[in-house]
């Protein structure tokens, strides 16, 4: 009997499932389920989401898949799933979200928080202080992050004690769903070790580091915070009776233990070796490279054996507003007679501004612009950090700001990529997925101007769902190992985007000006901006 | 038979003239005629004006309040006129624009070059260089913007090095118009004195300063810079017999030397003492406060001895764009949905977003803006700046950045008034005149707020041409006084707006963070901005 694999990637705003033959590698359906209550947001900086949301997308998905490809269930031989990482919430015992539980309703902390809820900046400070000097930091390139799940614990025991105390683990999304489905706990190694200080040579941080942090906190290693840690896209159990029926398929199908979505996008892209770094450019962007040394880069946050594939050390990095950044300017920025322009010629107003921008000269429009409107993650790992826009002239247009935004995010990406080069982790090639390159021609070629380098970019929407079903297929016994699952299964089309050297060399100007802003307002002079927000 | 006076303010983009009453100083009729050519802009920078533009709006402006006062015109007793100040152009030796001749027709620097012309700013720095140490530096702040007469000259010798040599006079607009309507030349003691390096003590500088900005200089003094200079608002001639018959008046009209617009304003509003700072705010701000000592203030423009009024040093500082950064952000960057909504219920965008803005708490965005984008006039003295806006958000809205815009420009008036201050010239009373400060409550009780100072605001829009009629009447000896002419012909009519100490608090904070903005990149680091505007 053909056999075949379902993938699943929960997203900020959605989870999209797709279904594929194990033995080519071809998608036989996807289907895609928004989360009907989005974002929600208590007050300014926090991010909340309903767990409810995204039971509704497994169950919405994964039936939608089978029923479209017409395969029957019992030849669906596993089902994998990604997730956005730092996306945590409280759950009891038995793996239910806290905020099932009528007393918790009403409790902002007992959702979850989103890897973009940002109410830990405090929690977050008072961690990296008591973690200054500990071996582990290192990983982290020394910075810790709002995002990551210690400072939203933390801020949950400030701000919720009681909620904190009736919890009985903290879980990131991706694990509480493999949870729910095989009935059996389990954290995925990635998860762990990329956003909650785990790594496997050392475990979590010694007890008198939390206690530092917070008396409170003390013991919280293998109660609130579960020492039950398999490898990334290992086989996590099967689907229990209740779950097999709740999805219309059967206790034989295998599941995975959890990926990060931005990792499993690499091997989805066939990118399995050292050397190749891939930026996920959508909302936000994630860039993650594989090295075989481990190395302390500084603000790169997260250094992982087996993180993405065996026997290499996954870094990441992460620019938290990219594709936000454009459509937050294309929705508060453009005057009615540029939206006119569009709607007659039925074009979107993101097409109308690239086709005005891209005939702009580099530099022509004397702006810059610090890519900071939710932050910076990385090098600077500072979420007080807020956007600013240099060179504003009484003649300036509304194309030219949209130039220098996807600029912006550009010159982002060049301080990462000078990063890990300064580091000794080498990156060879450059590869882009995710919604926006596709979309964006002009933003690509500015990158590719910008960073001076060529890049690839996936032809065909990228499906991180690929990548979970390339390790499902593993862990189900249809491929010895996951270079043999992606030989089979992947068949990536990439457009190259070459640096143009006029281009680049104007890029060079403008992005010593931007790193030297960087530098003076993003680290010398950084309490300004958080002044600003503390305002 | 009763008495009447003419006084005419030429703006930016046009003229406005009125006919007032002597005895009463009531105003009869007014009428205004815009510049049909407007701004023209050879290339970035430029701002070019046709003279003939000056030459239309005067006659019909003139024969306009003659007409519709129904006076006669042997009872104008005098009439007198005020211009915007470093708005230039070159002449023969008859005073007829360099641009009426043929050959100089298509010759851009044979056009008058409107005050916001900053194609100089290269000569500006030269002269700055060869300036240094010399005494008379002092009374300009130390600083030299490219907006004044001599950084324009320069500017026409090395771009059009024929033009210059056959130029006979380089001369402000408002001592052209006066020359034209007396026949006889003369040249205003404040032109000369604030924007042509003059003063009454020591007169122009030495040939050995010109001679070593570019040796081509020597000698311009007596030549193209005339040495016929008369004190301000004095009476320069009447009109000629062509000139009466052209505007339908009489050879026995009384003409008077050019003012300053914004210096005319002073008198109109009744302040003819020290100590009384006015603001003019309009598309760009003018802060004149009269003193009773000559002090140097870093960064202030011009101390001119009886410069306003007679026995006093009159101070003058400038921002160089204030209601031209409100409208280019209602131009280009408010949605459409905005536009909808204030057609929808029949107001302006302006009157909009202030609806919306007059509700945000201070501090509430974290925006703060520095408002150059057209430069800094004061107190950094350099057209090189442009504008910046830190702190932005995905969720900053419109009227958070409008309200941020309001806000960068009374951060820039507070510098403006704490220089004053630093340098021993005392404020007691602040004033504040000009289009915007009746159109824009908002505004004007932000500037209270981050002022913490009272401020009064002309109630009825506000008349120059009333502060030229009144010169125009001691002139034509209907007044002993222009403190007599003032007590009889003056009655303002002011709102006060008082600071509200909790917003005044915050906005301290607010205006801590622009000092160290406006210090870091518009002085320690400068050549950023520079950087970015030369790419």
């Amino acid at each position: 009997m053909k056999q075949y694999v379902i993938g699943i990637d929960f997203g900020t705003l959605s989870a999209r499932a797709a279904l594929f033959d194990v033995e080519t590698g071809a998608q036989l359906a996807q289907s895609v389920a928004e989360y009907p209550h989005g974002v929600m947001s208590a007050q300014p900086d926090f991010a909340l989401q309903d767990p409810r949301d995204y039971l509704w997308a497994l169950q919405t998905v994964v039936k939608a898949v089978v029923a479209d490809s017409g395969v029957a269930p019992e030849s669906v031989a596993g089902i994998g799933l990604d997730c956005t990482a730092s996306t945590v919430l409280p759950l009891d015992e038995s793996g239910t979200p806290m905020c099932f539980q009528e007393q918790y309703r009403a409790e902002p902390h007992a959702y979850i928080k989103l890897w973009k809820h940002h109410g830990a900046q405090r929690q977050a400070d008072r961690i990296a202080a008591c973690a200054a000097g500990e071996p582990w930091l290192r990983r982290y390139g020394h910075q810790v992050s709002c995002e990551w799940l210690l400072p939203k614990v933390v801020e949950t025991l400030d701000a919720a004690p009681q909620l904190y105390h009736d919890t009985d683990r903290f879980a990131e999304v991706g694990d509480w769903l493999v949870w729910r489905l095989t009935g059996r706990e389990s954290h995925s190694a990635c998860l762990a070790g990329y956003k909650a200080f785990w790594n496997e040579e050392t475990g979590y941080p010694d007890d008198g580091f939390f206690a530092r942090v917070d008396p409170r906190l003390s013991g919280i290693v293998g109660t609130k915070l579960s020492r039950k840690i398999v490898p990334t896209g290992s086989l996590a159990g099967h689907l229990t009776k209740e779950t097999a029926a709740w999805l219309g398929l059967t206790e034989r199908t295998a599941v995975t233990s959890a990926l990060i979505d931005a990792h499993a996008a690499l091997p989805s892209l066939g990118l399995v070796e050292q050397g190749q770094l891939l930026m996920i450019i959508g909302t936000s962007t994630c860039h993650i490279v594989m090295g075989e040394q481990l190395r302390a880069v500084p603000g790169i946050s997260g250094a992982v054996k087996d993180g993405v594939a065996p026997d290499f050390y996954a870094y990441e990095a992460g620019q938290s507003a990219v594709g936000d950044i454009f459509d937050w300017f294309v929705k508060n920025c453009v005057p009615a007679s540029y939206q006119q322009t569009a709607a007659e010629r039925g074009v979107s107003l993101h097409a109308l501004l690239q086709e005005k921008a891209v005939s702009l000269q580099v530099g022509e429009s004397g702006l810059v612009a610090l890519d900071w409107w939710n932050g910076n993650r990385s090098i600077l790992s500072n979420a007080d950090l807020s956007g600013a826009i240099f060179g504003l002239k009484l003649s300036t247009k509304p194309e030219e700001l949209y130039r220098a935004l996807l600029e912006s995010t550009a010159y982002g990406a060049r301080v990462i990529l000078d990063a890990f080069t300064a580091g000794d982790v080498p990156v060879q090639q450059l590869f882009a997925a995710g919604g926006i390159p596709t979309k964006n021609p002009l933003l690509m070629q500015i990158y590719a101007d910008v960073l001076g380098r060529e890049i690839q970019v996936c032809a065909a929407e990228q499906s991180p769902a690929l990548g979970s079903a390339l390790y499902t297929a593993v862990a189900a016994g249809c491929y010895g190992s996951l270079r043999e699952a992606v030989a089979a299964m992947v068949h990536p089309q990439m457009i190259t985007y070459r640096p143009d050297a006029g281009r680049a060399a104007k890029y060079e100007k403008l992005f010593a000006i931007y790193k030297q802003l960087h530098d003076c307002l993003g680290a010398e002079h950084a309490e300004w901006m958080k002044q600003l927000k503390e305002l």
